[in-house]
């Protein structure tokens, strides 16, 4: 019993560079009896040309691939014209979002597929080797602290020369989730002074673990499924001043918050840019969800004042060839728990894994919170 | 008896962001009885805006803070109008590379210019302190690695994922003198396996002691001046062999080859690079001077097959602040031998540093290669 999975190119004008499917994830995958299929060149942008795939066919028709496939596997939403050209009951393994997308859950829901939507991987241990959002985050937080470095007009490390030493560069890094500890050990790795900060007070002794100093104001926010809840105004305005004098003295910030299915928090405000030091660098991850702080403008570098504001877009996409490699690796662990080599295809609903990973099924869309956000009157 | 120091804005034509005074150095030299004055905003670009000078006066008028100074300092060669606007018997000191701006040496000599040129300081250890070019290019091979990193589909350090193991990235970096040193430093502090190669085999030790493996290809060519001579072809051509599977493999590459006053060496050739990896990416620190690698274009970053070519002019500018601190520094160290307490401005120009780092003087390119270069019949 075959399971046919096709892989789709992402569309260049997102300007992804990620494939779903690396060589080495088919290679494993295919003793449980699968035949990959992909778009022509899926792999090239994120350094994987077709001639590295083995025993994998290539086609330039995405709508044939699509209509030809028990599973259909991408990196960004793919377009509604694909979901269309699907089979009722094939399966859709892609990032969805889909409170940003409803006419895609919509059609998803009305075409009968059911939809993975790999930023909904459930964040419990046992589902861990799936977490998309987890191995993307890392490497974004890697990344933040090389943009950084090349937009600063000063070194990381403390430097001794032949007329005296450099200072180590102070790097701030706000919201200590997986990018922002990542950020937190790159900084270090490169020799700078870091101080850490996040609204739940357990993430300190993360932060110390790599070296960092905790900024600590005294306020308590933790929230369900390992995001901070929102702040209350008074709670706000406390961090703000137990944060302003970090922010003034450092060279570089690393912004990361998010509040899942809001608006991106404001970490620093136009007055606190103001008081920074020439010269200083924010990477605003939150740029995508409407930035972190006053004035970043998602996918630019802006100067405010005395600071530099980059505010990336898709930060993933631009190591898209680790990229790639970990977020194939989490598709190919939910691969293995719907598909076996006794029993083929074969999804199991009451496993809390699948059930919450999956977006919609037979005709309806099974998580709650997105049905109710995109079709209210169900 | 007070000696009047003016200081140049760079122009911004040339995308020049240092400086060639920063604060801490003008108050330092002050009780040695000189007065300074800046061209406005010249410290701007390097984060030091004018507010931060103490006892300096400000003029915009370029010409009059040229014509009113004992001694002029700038960063990139100034032009000919401020040259000629200079006091016959009033000092320059900047970088001029004389070989590149006869004309600029001329109206020097002409003008009865005294002009230190920063790229002239002798390479030996009492004048380390005022070695501009070591200053500088620490700073480039910095940057270089990561410019290579924000460029490069991968991360630089191995990394462990809940969906396994991230390899970290191979780096090689071809000429090891200060800046390719440099680069091996960081690029090991970013936790990338470094391979280094220079064809002078004492730099083995050095690299070594940076963590990074030496690639031995057989060939000496220690030369003058801490610099290497060239190659025969014959000897081109082993090392070719020797270091093709090193290219071959690397994830990175920072080249930094340079012989004085003559084109920048080939390190890499077109069909090296088409025998790279997909993804690999080449910072050629050698690109002002026609690249150490075959394709790369000075300013541009270029797609050579499967490799991404990046060719930096001016590396250290963008490293500004530091880079002026730096630099400012080594300037220092210059005034303080000419300018004493007791006797004022008075050069000695018996001092081997001294008359090794003068270009012109009272009427004479006193630097004999370039007399010869720019006056063939003197």
């Amino acid at each position: 019993m075959t399971v046919k999975i096709s892989v789709l190119k992402e569309r260049d004008e997102g300007g992804e560079r990620r494939v779903a499917l690396i060589p080495q994830v088919a290679e494993k995958l295919a003793p449980l009896g699968i035949t990959f299929a992909m778009e022509t060149g899926a792999g090239v942008a994120s350094s994987y040309p077709d001639s590295t795939y083995k025993n994998v066919t290539f086609s330039p028709d995405r709508n044939a691939l699509a209509a030809d496939a028990d599973i259909v596997l991408a990196v960004q939403p793919p377009t509604l014209e694909t979901v269309k050209a699907m089979k009722p009951g094939a399966i859709l393994i892609a990032f969805i979002y889909g409170r940003n997308n409803p006419d895609l859950v919509k059609a998803l829901r009305d075409g009968k597929i059911t939809c993975f939507a790999m930023e909904l991987a459930p964040r419990i241990s046992r589902a861990q080797a799936m977490d998309a959002l987890s191995s993307q985050a890392t490497l974004a937080g890697y990344y933040a602290v090389l943009m950084g470095a090349v937009h600063m007009p000063k070194i990381l490390p403390m430097m001794t020369t032949a007329v005296g030493s450099l200072r180590a560069a102070q790097v701030l890094v706000m919201g200590l989730g997986v990018a922002g500890l990542q950020s937190l050990a790159t900084a270090k790795r490169l020799g700078a002074i870091t101080e850490g900060y996040d609204v739940r007070p357990e993430t300190k002794e993360e932060a110390q673990s790599l070296g960092a100093k905790f900024v600590d104001t005294g306020v308590d926010a933790t929230g369900q499924g390992g995001y901070a809840r929102e702040l209350t105004d008074d709670e706000k305005q406390k961090v703000r001043k137990a944060l302003s004098d970090h922010i003034a003295r450092s060279d570089l910030i690393v912004t990361t918050a998010a509040v899942p299915g809001k608006r991106a928090p404001r970490l620093i405000d136009a007055e606190q840019i103001k008081a920074m030091k020439p010269g200083a660098v924010i990477i605003d991850l939150g740029a995508e969800g409407g930035g972190n702080c006053e004035g970043t403008q998602a996918g630019q570098t802006v100067q405010v004042g005395p600071t530099t504001i980059v505010g990336p877009v898709n930060v993933p996409s631009m190591l898209a060839e680790q990229a790639s490699e970990l977020y194939s690796k989490n598709i190919m662990h939910l691969l293995q728990q719907i598909i076996t080599k006794d029993k083929g295809l074969a999804p199991d609903f009451t496993d809390e894994v699948i059930s919450g990973t999956a977006l919609t099924h037979d005709g309806t869309i099974t998580n709650d919170g997105i049905r109710k956000a995109v079709d209210p009157n169900s």
